[in-house]
């Protein structure tokens, strides 16, 4: 891709990452990032929060994975990708358009926390700069639940399955 | 401070974080963010990777801690700050300039691992904006080893202290 | 402002900038960017466009009528600023909310043209990183058309009046 | 391109563009870019600058035309790119890096100032994110002057002479 919005957002996450999969058996996390600045009230001689931006984001395959076991509600991340946006219809058939933020690099800051990183057995590549959707992934529909069939390479990962995070995860 | 250049770097850390303490008992961590971008070979029908960035980086007060406690050598991490440009005079008065980042947000990156979280004690601040440097800590002359008399908030953080990482840290 | 989550958009006009004046006198421009990014097709071995990001922008006071008295509908520009969210309610008392852009820097891309530059008049600072916004303007109740009493340092700016470009502009 | 670190900045050209021309033919323009940020001074109750942020930049191709035929000294432009680091070796034969901006977008600000913006011929394609160097370009040695045998598309480059730039300029 050439030529994308580049952003990077700093803020909290309002709610757990929800983690899903596509019919396919692709993974993807989605939630919401809100990003509160601060203004410097020269009266008061303090500084104030402005009005949030509540911005929706998603992420892929493994990635997702990794999100999902990582972040809860309240984690201040930052995060950096590309803004998409979004045509769809309301049921009342009205057009609306949306903003989202498809994201290629996110962590927890370390502002205020600090981290244990484990690096994800398998795929574990390091170095490089690997950025990209899902080429396709977002028009897949949506399985009900989890596949039988995880998807390829997430077999043996077992501290990135979702649903049995509390009992074996080494963290 | 406004106007300043911000940028965003992904990229893996050359070497352990360097925690180090002004006289004053300021903290502050340095270190070189690796960003190695890749390049899409149409003859090759494959990528190669391009070469490298080095951006040498710094961290303050007890985020710097944080870092110095979470982030090691080949850490991939997803930085957000502002560009610095400091001049300076090597030993044969030539001189010189660089530029670094002085680092606003920094995180383990989660593509390529998990991350456990622990929020920090005390200043555990986790919404709003804060962002800026030591206003001034720049110009504190260094400390010969880690002050007898830590910085404030930093007392009980037995996990931020550098020098112990390896006995008692619960991660 | 700190914590703000900045953001550089690169795109065409979809119309051309919408001039206004605040009951205070002070004036505005809106405009839309559309921003389409471009992705290589491996098959095809050539480039497509892929969908377009349109984003709502707003730039105040003598700046604003710069823009309007400078770019029109398709003109390609490169613009730096804030990510604004704007919640309001639609005549059926519904509640939306909107992504805007705050612009702190806006010009027209050399790309793919060229630009004569004239400095304005009266308050041409050139250097310095001025940044920011009216601070409340944007809650003026709008006046009906240009004010009688024009904003503070506009009165002789005839190139930047809206209403006469096509006649006497020198450009 | 993928993983690279992108930048924007804001400031203004410390000198008038070089444009030069490889050994090939290729046009390219070089710079630096002052970018200086202002702090708010609370004592004061005043904004006062900075250090400055001083990046070279290159630009390629005919939008190297356009900036050259353009921008001056002084001009306040917003710019975006990506950093890049280049290795090279003093006469006396001690090894250094620079680093350098590669500009995507380039743009005289309007904040102080209005633009006369005349579409290039032949290549004036206006949507699209096309972005990218010049593929190895920057291995080319250089031509000790402009080449007689101008690039192609270049020769009758009658459209980015804003008025009379064909009199006395190089290209």
């Amino acid at each position: 891709m050439a030529g994308e919005t580049v952003i990077t957002v700093v803020g909290n996450l309002t709610s757990d990452p929800e983690l899903r999969y596509t019919q396919g058996g692709l993974a993807v996390a989605n939630f919401t990032i809100a990003s509160t600045p601060r203004t410097f009230d020269r009266a008061a001689n303090d500084w104030k929060d402005g009005e949030a931006l509540f911005l929706r984001a998603s992420v892929w395959r493994e990635f997702a994975e990794h999100v999902a076991g990582s972040l809860t509600k309240g984690s201040r991340v930052v995060a950096t990708g590309r803004l998409r946006q979004r045509s769809y219809e309301t049921k009342e058939g009205e057009k609306r358009t949306s903003i989202e933020l498809e994201i290629d690099e996110i962590g927890p800051s370390l502002r205020y926390a600090t981290a244990s990183v484990t690096r994800a057995a398998g795929g574990a590549r390091q170095g490089g700069g690997q950025v990209g959707g899902p080429s396709g992934g977002n028009d897949e529909p949506w399985a009900a639940s989890a596949p039988a069939q995880p998807a390829a390479g997430a077999g043996a990962d077992v501290w990135n399955t979702p649903g049995n995070f509390s009992d074996d995860t080494p963290f």
